[in-house]
């Protein structure tokens, strides 16, 4: 534990975690927060992430695992008051564990790696080719954005890359529905779609716009090759330039009377059936 | 139009439509509200489920076909003023359509039809066989659930069944979340698990539990006979005695580090799996 209890919701430490809240704020300081056992156990498990770590009295006696191992990891622990959890916490129900983070995104290259004779390197399996990229375009409900990144983590995606018109994947929201996929698989940021397509074109994956519009459906492609699905905004779909710049649009089949699937469960069935396809299964 | 505007957010007719935000008046009523020209769009579309419409002069503008249609179908058109709208609608951005509707739940013998020889009946497609149904079991978040009746629409389930112990599928956020699905398939509610369990078993449905403690994975398990899905809740799951009913507990696999799936896209992947096995595709 790094001094006594805070109690002040106005002490200078306390204003400059709560601030990260804006994006303003994030990006100046090129920090994040993130709440709950269960992404502070993910932070944690990535080296150099975790800042600091505020916790209540509470929170401690329930997981010390967590706080030996920010310890042990020489991240500065603040014990704080139940008022001030509240004031950093932005959730209704905080559950006592709020670490400040470092950005842990990655330059679109390290992401979706240039490979030196990539086909080579994908049959042997080598390390840092991708063969699953969800790429999220123009998304703008952070709650959205964080559950595609949990399925493309769940899907074994190699990568998701959020483009420069989508929600910022450190929102509090968004990094709370990744339910700690933020913390597990390479992020690319602010990237422009046009450059993120020739990118990953130029690697050998296949682009799939996944957009309502689409004349193939999922059953209709072959998605056993190296993929990169690009996904929408939820109300009104991918534009019309985006969906020129995809090898094809691809939509899923609709066997009812439903309009539409929502993003995170179109993405769900787009990137499983990649995931499927590429397993043979 | 039935007479003039309606300006005063204390009129009766406002207050009646008003209460039915709350599950008891629901319940007394046997109503509930649709928002939304989507929504209502569907609503219409099923006889006698509209009791009353409501709009403002501008939704009157943008959706004059709604209009004629509930005129032609002779539902009370009501005009309201925006304040009396956004005093019903549940939404901070209301379109200005917000209808009354009837229940449209169906008991469970109807959602799941008991037929005579259903084998014969199956394999002669007879209408009134069930092939796919999802069952909602402790599901407490109301958006979750209606995402869920959603995807289910989509996968071209036969219908949904909301056990006792799942959130009420009239609840506002249910209702837009399902996006007009709760108007297109068979739902039943407040039906107790083991009975729904029983039904469908006798009815020659496989019972599947998804559940991440399941043994089997999705791509174990041959989804092309008829299935029950069982869905619960997002933060436990589902209950041991609930898995023991169960014909298999089956999970989704998970590829990559992500711990789980949420609720609504481990629903899709699910559901999206048996439509395409049950097709063969």
């Amino acid at each position: 534990m790094t001094g006594s209890e805070l109690t002040n919701i106005r002490s200078p430490r306390v204003k400059a975690a709560r601030r990260l809240a804006k994006r303003a704020f994030r990006d100046r300081d090129r920090a994040f927060l993130a709440e709950g056992p269960q992404a502070v156990r993910e932070a944690l498990a990535r080296e150099g992430v975790v800042v600091e770590l505020f916790t209540t009295a509470e929170a401690e006696t329930r997981h010390p695992e967590l706080i030996a191992a920010a310890t042990a990891a020489g991240v500065p622990v603040l014990r704080a008051s139940g008022e001030v959890m509240a004031e950093l916490a932005q959730t209704v129900t905080p559950q006592g564990l709020l670490a400040v983070c470092r950005f842990v995104h990655v330059p679109l290259a390290e992401a979706v790696p240039y490979t030196v004779g990539r086909e080579a390197a994908r049959r042997d399996g080598e390390a840092g080719t991708a063969r699953l990229v969800a790429v999220l375009a123009h998304v703008r409900d952070p709650g959205n954005a964080g559950t595609v990144l949990r399925v493309a983590d769940a899907a074994g995606a190699d990568a998701v890359l959020f483009t420069d018109a989508s929600v910022d994947p450190y929102n509090g929201k968004c990094v709370r529905a990744s339910a700690g996929s933020l913390f597990h698989l390479p992020v690319a940021t602010g990237v422009a779609v046009e450059r993120a397509v020739g990118h990953m074109k130029a690697q050998g994956l296949r682009v799939l716009a996944a957009d309502g519009a689409g004349t193939a459906t999922l059953d209709d492609v072959d998605l056993s090759g190296p993929t990169a699905w690009i996904f929408g905004n939820e109300a009104w779909g991918l534009p019309e330039e985006l969906l020129r710049l995809a090898d094809e649009v691809v939509r899923v089949p609709i066997y009812g009377r439903a309009e539409s699937l929502n993003l995170a469960t179109a993405a769900a069935v787009c990137l499983y059936a990649s995931a499927r396809a590429q397993r043979g299964t």
